[in-house]
């Protein structure tokens, strides 16, 4: 391999994937980080978490928001992707619209508190840094196109 | 399982990645549907395909990329995600931008011609029907961002 190639491939490629889970008021669904994780604690996000080796998006996603909500969920649509580096990885989060089919909210230790947020209203929560702005963007999107 | 989830769930949904070639001065690689395949003969698309199951999307893309062209590649970057319909299916569309590696472009028989077209210059190109605009909405946005 050249110079190029080692610097390209020396950071490996991995998937997470979130649920954005809306309500027929089209509220999302936000949960809180806990003091159990190591990072970003305190700050808001959309269930979700990375893809295990050799599972397909659509499985990990709804095995996520099982662990982190208690919810049975399905896909109903893509909200979109973005990328973001972390110190040993570089990461795709693909983000997944969709709906609660069964189940009673309960968190997993990782979180500490959920809310239901107007899509018009996410820009005042305290939102995880890495994704703020493509979570931004997606509920402006979405106001637009719903309107 | 009540109607609405039985009507969620019904389609599974399938990932599929393309590969986002660009060389230096940000031509992108448009390879032309050759007459082996049943749909879009004569359109113009970016390398890629289905992933295979247990794949992850970095491997696919390298791997659909080298039976497309007999390059190889390595990821840049993401370029964006788009979803469409087909009949047994729900596909999620995940391209990403890479940089050829190595190896000399040869087509397979799914493939009959290849051009590297400038960002700016993608409209003027038949390219295939259900990701056309979102081909064309990724070259706005990267001409705007290396502006």
């Amino acid at each position: 391999m050249n110079t190029m190639q080692v610097e390209a491939d020396s950071k490996p490629w991995s998937m997470a994937v979130k649920a954005v889970l809306l309500d027929p008021q089209d509220r999302m669904l936000l949960i809180r980080r806990s003091n159990k994780n190591s990072h970003f604690v305190g700050k808001w996000e959309w269930p979700g978490g990375k893809v295990d080796p050799g599972e397909d998006f659509a499985t990990a996603v709804k095995r996520e928001a099982r662990e982190e909500t208690a919810l049975e969920i399905a896909i109903i649509g893509l909200a979109g992707a973005t990328s973001f580096e972390m110190p040993q990885v570089r990461i795709v989060m693909l983000c997944l619209e969709c709906r609660v089919m069964g189940g009673q909210l309960q968190l997993s230790k990782e979180h500490d508190d959920f809310a239901w947020v107007f899509l018009r209203d996410l820009g005042n929560w305290p939102l995880t840094d890495q994704v703020r702005s493509f979570m931004l963007d997606y509920a402006t999107r979405k106001v637009h196109r719903d309107e």
